[in-house]
């Protein structure tokens, strides 16, 4: 038996993993960033294959990790989550720092970063797992919290996109019992599903001006698929 | 420039890893699990080398993930956490199902778990990470909440044992100006310590049948260290 809601209750940060230099970067957020060893400190860093920052990783050896705060907003993700830095800069109009490693660290939306260099990569199938060891780590904000995958997910409504290792199809979670009059819309950029039944506030009376909780598209972009 | 106290900021669970099979089983505490890809669904798990457990999923080719709850008790973190199935049967006293691996799969505390066959290994110097591809997953306990390491480490009080990914030498770490007259106690089995400043009561004047809040350890057992 396979229940897939038990997976949810495994615990996560959320993060935008970057790298590159002064002329070029590029990032993505990860839920998938965890230390696997102190003597001496690596982390590893889980990246889809066809993820543009694989490519940055590996060229620059090198990545920085801004661990995200709780009240980040849904615009940063959206840009770090949603969209590929194939068809636009990531980096402009975001504020970036340079440290020992050079590749560009976001400071927006972060309570902390650390960079490491890239000292190996293994084959995980779909994903790569990056190991990176640490060469610096510095606090920007100590008064914040922490945004954990699950805070993402229940408070801002938030969904994995299809290149992150904990994409589950929705359609395949058992949904409960609704109004048959309800109805749902999508929001195409990152799949964030506006639901009636449970915001129990009709999809066209919401304000003009209402944008997608997860990844700031506008309203007028939702699609209804009930 | 390297400020250990970011790394606090990265988000863990805590769960209890398990193999074996109907005769003979071992499990410990971790804070490294995570999904690294969706399809098919695999998981990594970091495990130091010298943990007893990791030839038990070596030899048994399969790793049972148990989701602790926040109110799993001290007793149960400290079994597994913080002593060896080198010298105790851990299994022991405490309840386990079996499932499609036939690994002994812990309930005690736990909101959920899952099960995986183990596909790789890799070596990241002290640890091993195993990849292992899921096999089943069900809820235990729908209510509760996940047993976050923040929760853990600020709530519980509790420490990263020596033989931990995240392990961190607290001498390291800057402590803040103390009272000069507050004693500081240590417990032997877990490295936890009980500083009075910080608690405003003597440890003198603790009750004889406080333990400690991390493994459950006597009162009687604690080592003054200052």
């Amino acid at each position: 038996m396979i229940q897939l809601e038990a997976l949810y209750k495994i615990s996560y940060g959320l993060y935008i993993v970057t790298s590159g230099d002064r002329n070029q970067g590029n990032g993505f957020v990860s839920n998938t960033v965890f230390q696997v060893t102190s003597q001496p400190q690596r982390f590893a860093v889980c990246c889809n294959k066809d993820n543009y920052s694989a490519s940055f990783i590996q060229q620059f050896k090198a990545f920085a990790v801004s661990i995200l705060a709780q009240d980040t907003s849904a615009e940063l993700i959206g840009k770090f989550g949603y969209k590929s830095g194939r068809e636009m800069n990531k980096m402009t109009d975001v504020k970036v720092i340079f440290k020992e490693t050079n590749v560009p660290i976001v400071l927006d939306g972060s309570l902390a970063f650390f960079e490491c260099k890239l000292v190996d990569v293994f084959d995980v199938g779909t994903h790569w797992i990056f190991i990176g060891e640490l060469v610096s780590a510095e606090i920007v904000d100590d008064t914040g919290q922490p945004l954990t995958y699950a805070y993402y997910r229940e408070v801002k409504k938030g969904f994995s996109p299809k290149n992150a290792p904990t994409y589950i199809d929705q359609s395949k979670i058992e949904t409960k019992t609704e109004n048959a009059m309800s109805k749902k819309f999508k929001c195409p950029i990152c799949g964030y599903i506006y639901d009636e039944a449970e915001e129990k506030v009709k999809f066209s009376d919401l304000p003009d001006d209402w944008v997608c909780p997860v990844c700031g598209s506008e309203k007028s972009e939702f699609i209804e698929i009930s």
